[in-house]
């Protein structure tokens, strides 16, 4: 019976090829990040790394480059069909090179965030948005503390690798959706903050807040893709049939 | 291979039992409800039906009311070991009819919104929290169009109901998401809203920005340990084995 169950493991949907889908997908990250860049080039007085309402407008644009955009490359590498024969370490590597990216630009862009409101003396870490934020940055840091022990290091065994795996993968889904919503609270806080003095009040849905808005559903739109293609059976990495990995697929 | 993989489908994780991590949630749950209850009738004025800030109040309640902490427990209903024998009937109206109840509280939760606004000549629909929201709610209502022919109808194909099945599932995981972000940035943008004049502003943490941001993340905990429980192989009902189900498992 549980052998039934699982005789056609893919076919639960119409068939869908992952490079296509894959490209479409880095097209709309790429859009993500373009939108965010313009919002704060076109509307909120461009870049600079000085303390300035210039240099906090880097914290949205690393935060949806790093934490949503990367992070759901680094999600997907093990979907890579090409990824599915020959050793995994290479893919491993991958997988961890392009997290520390994603982690570094997220590191960058709390730097960019915590420079500001010293600089202006605002209180740090009051909002919804920033315990959320700052909760979701940590889960990924704990990913990384647990994931260097589990699965880089040649010596943990095999029951801790396969104990370990499910719990890595949830949060990973988790963490991005954590990310997403982070970034919904922040462009929608930052627009009521930017829209209403000297400009036209967010109510009245000036160009900037429409084209904010339709960032914060891109990023929505792209997030959801992501666990779209991490969720679907058929695109899961078949492991090799070893008595150390099968439990846990 | 394909067969070797699925040989112990629920021996992914330690084994946990549903029931009791169904009554810690179902406090979960209830904590919740009575915190965005004690936050509103504490510090916001408490509760009327009459176009004023008490009636507002409203919204915040039924949302998490209905769209989060009532929707969980629609989406667990067929992981409830109880379901998984005799006929499948029953549990889909329980289903249909708590889904029901919960999509009423969440349209007399956009009514108390929306009459408040108009009440006070506040346009509608500026912010993204609201087009989020607004998304939300309307793909839950797409979720009621496409159950209908395809699920509590007696005459659709078996094919067209094992194709629009895993669609349904991975859309009520999704709403849940969606309503998580909606919830997060409504309540950091009522924060933003109420605690300025007159009060001690948000970024000083008075007891009302604490009590409500941790609202916020018991509302994620919440909706994260759902979507945990539905994720979960060991928990999904297994369907009986006839041709015109085994492929959507």
């Amino acid at each position: 019976r549980a052998l039934h169950r699982c005789r056609r493991p893919g076919a639960e949907m119409v068939e869908l090829p992952f490079l296509p889908f894959c490209a479409l997908l880095g097209a709309l990250g790429v859009v993500c990040v373009a939108f965010v860049s313009a919002w704060c080039q076109q509307w909120r007085g461009g870049f600079a790394w000085d303390g300035s309402a210039q240099m906090f407008n880097w914290h949205p644009v690393l935060m949806v480059t790093g934490m949503v955009v990367l992070y759901g490359a680094v999600a997907l590498v093990y979907r890579l069909p090409l990824s599915w024969s020959g050793p995994k370490l290479p893919w491993k590597v991958l997988h961890s090179a392009l997290a520390l990216v994603a982690f570094g630009l997220t590191v960058l862009g709390l730097v960019a965030v915590f420079n500001f409101h010293n600089a202006r003396g605002t209180p740090n870490m009051y909002s919804l948005h920033s315990w959320l934020g700052l909760a979701t940055v940590l889960l990924f840091s704990c990913q990384w503390l647990a994931v260097f022990p589990s699965f880089l290091l040649p010596w943990p065994p095999a029951w801790l690798r396969a104990l370990y795996k499910p719990v890595h993968v949830f949060f990973g889904s988790t963490i991005l959706m954590l990310a997403m919503a982070s970034c919904v609270s922040g462009i929608n806080e930052k627009l009521f903050f930017s829209l209403k003095n000297g400009t036209t009040a967010y109510a009245y849905l000036p160009p900037e807040a429409v084209f904010a808005n339709t960032l914060g559903l891109l990023i929505l739109l792209f997030g959801v893709l992501v666990l779209w293609a991490l969720a679907r059976p058929g695109w899961k990495r078949p492991e090799p049939d070893s008595v150390d990995t099968r439990q846990v697929l």
